[in-house]
């Protein structure tokens, strides 16, 4: 699986060791030349951070940054990112994962001098766009499971064979090491993430996954790294359509965008978390008008948003726009449980239809 | 098994059920012999919450409030109390579930005049503590899902059957129905529950599942009402000693608070939520000292929440009191992953063992 394998058939761990160990391997190398080891970073900053419109997502652009060890200022920091590198080496070897969080108190003892824990966070996020690898293949994972996900789908990890559909009422839990998880086989057309639990459970009652022979994905909000990841693997892999309804506000509009465009913060790694095949199914203005949903009025920070979304790179197509538009002319907003106003089914058994229909 | 099973062997839904047609058929009792109907709500207010000495949680006390037809000023509000009663009978008979987001968009169509979600949620608390059932019994879920379960417990929903020893890296999600699971067997002599997701997972990572014959359970923060009702039906049902593992500060100890002595808003369910036997493990004051654990400086707003709990009357015992005395002397406080200071293994292979022996 694409997942699993990679270049020359290597694992995504064997990938991120072996560039681990080559950084190391560099400095030693230059040193015994004689040469002065330098280490290139590549630029986060916003000047280097690109809206690319053919892959439909920031990436980095060119320029990046020297750090040598001629240097007396550049040491100390060379010198974190080389303990922090063996360390992951050291996680990546043994199978492990830490938290962030956990690695800055492991620093503790290292006596290269992270102030707190914001420094070695960055340090840890250089190593990532020095070696461009993600830093789940480094061993360091983030705090936050990712989404929840219902439906007919067997998944791998290690030993361990789950079915999504019998996992429990609130599903199989992506977890933050979701591409060591092989996808073994499923039997659905399409998936369906939504922004809320409370629509995750409705449809899991309604049996969505039946009638849409479909994933059904339990957000919690914007989505983790984890559920982005997942969200690409099953689009890519599996070739399965990626459907995301959310609140009709620009705020749901913006969790439904950051998986298909990625986050700017992000351009180093959106090449793996992004899915631009995925699609916005609503709640759109248009559906507020539609289906004449219960609103809330727009407040001032909605509306302040929602100019800025008109503006962003990643809103431009004719139909964002559009919708945009139409929310900031009605001044009006709408949370997709608002569909109850017709009975609790009506989401399941009248939206949804009509809704795919129109988009597939 | 005590949770399925109840007064006359009625399942909790039952009762539910009964008691909420019993509701609307002593109105119309009281209508055909010519009475006023008259409900007596049980008062919420906080001269009626009252610590219980020996129950070791808060409970209500004995005032109430009446709300009668013969006043026309009560009319709505009894109004509003039968339509929702009615709504949640159906949903019991159908076996369903509504969030009360979307019990609040359902009621849009009824025309008893909610001005908003907040009117709607305290009848459906009007409701709750008028007949004494929980609102999951009145089909009436919270909106997010509660605590990840790893370790070999098998449970029952419905047809499936679930090991959450083999549910994925992430564990079982205890769902807001948990009154639906049956417990069907284990292999554990204990519940180890740990504030956070990281360590949650160094847990698993660490086997400490294997090593202490324990349930792991993640708690995301502030334990969800599902999260507490597992924690009690695993104490109780099971005669499992629970033990809470969270960061060393004041917000740590009262997350441990709650699951053992409730919360005063919620008084009027404590019965069924709070599991008084369970035991903080730590991070206390103590464990600060003693492991010479990295800490951050008492904060303001934690100063005077630790001087709020130190009146509190679930915090009266000798070893609290002491604690939060030395937390204040200190004035420092500490995470849980701070142990990663001696490795990503100590947790697990010491700090835990030393404490559940001084425990046990």
């Amino acid at each position: 699986m694409a997942s699993v394998e990679n270049d020359n058939n290597l694992s995504r761990k064997e990938i991120a060791y072996n560039k681990l160990k080559g950084l190391g391997q560099d400095i030693i190398d230059d040193v015994s030349k004689k040469n002065i080891p330098v280490l290139k970073v590549p630029s986060r900053g916003t000047s280097n951070i690109v809206y690319d419109d053919e892959k439909r997502y920031f990436v980095l652009g060119d320029r990046y940054g020297k750090r040598s060890l001629g240097n007396v200022k550049q040491i100390k920091k060379i010198g974190q990112m080389v303990y922090l590198a063996n360390f992951c080496k050291d996680l990546v070897q043994r199978e492990k994962t830490a938290t962030i969080r956990e690695m800055y108190y492991v620093s503790e003892g290292w006596g290269v001098g992270f102030d707190n824990q914001q420094e070695s966070n960055i340090v840890g996020e250089d190593i990532e766009v020095t070696l461009g690898v993600s830093r789940e293949d480094l061993g360091l994972m983030p705090e936050e499971d990712g989404a929840s996900v219902y439906g007919d789908l067997l998944l791998r990890e290690g030993d361990l064979e789950i079915n999504a559909l019998r996992a429990g009422k609130s599903g199989y839990t992506i977890s933050p090491t979701i591409d060591e998880v092989e996808f073994v086989d499923h039997n659905v057309k399409r998936v369906i993430a939504v922004e809320t639990m409370g629509m995750f459970h409705r449809m899991v009652q309604e049996k969505a996954y039946k009638k849409f022979d479909t994933l059904i994905v339990g957000l919690k909000g914007q989505a983790a790294r984890a559920t982005r990841r997942f969200l690409k693997r099953v689009n890519e892999e599996l070739n399965l359509p990626v459907y995301i309804c959310n609140d009709g506000d620009p705020w749901g509009f913006h969790i439904a965008m950051v998986i298909m465009s990625g986050s700017a913060k992000l351009a180093h790694v959106n090449h793996d978390l992004a899915t631009p095949n995925a699609k916005f199914l609503g709640v759109t203005a248009s559906d507020i008008i539609n289906y004449e949903l219960p609103t809330d009025p727009l407040k001032d920070i909605d509306v302040l948003r929602l100019k800025e979304l008109a503006k962003d790179p990643r809103y431009q197509d004719t139909e964002w726009q559009n919708e945009i538009k139409k929310m900031l002319k009605i001044g009006k907003k709408a949370e997709q449980q608002a569909f109850s106003k017709y009975g609790l089914e009506y989401v399941v058994d009248t939206y949804f239809p009509e809704k795919l229909e129109a988009m597939e």
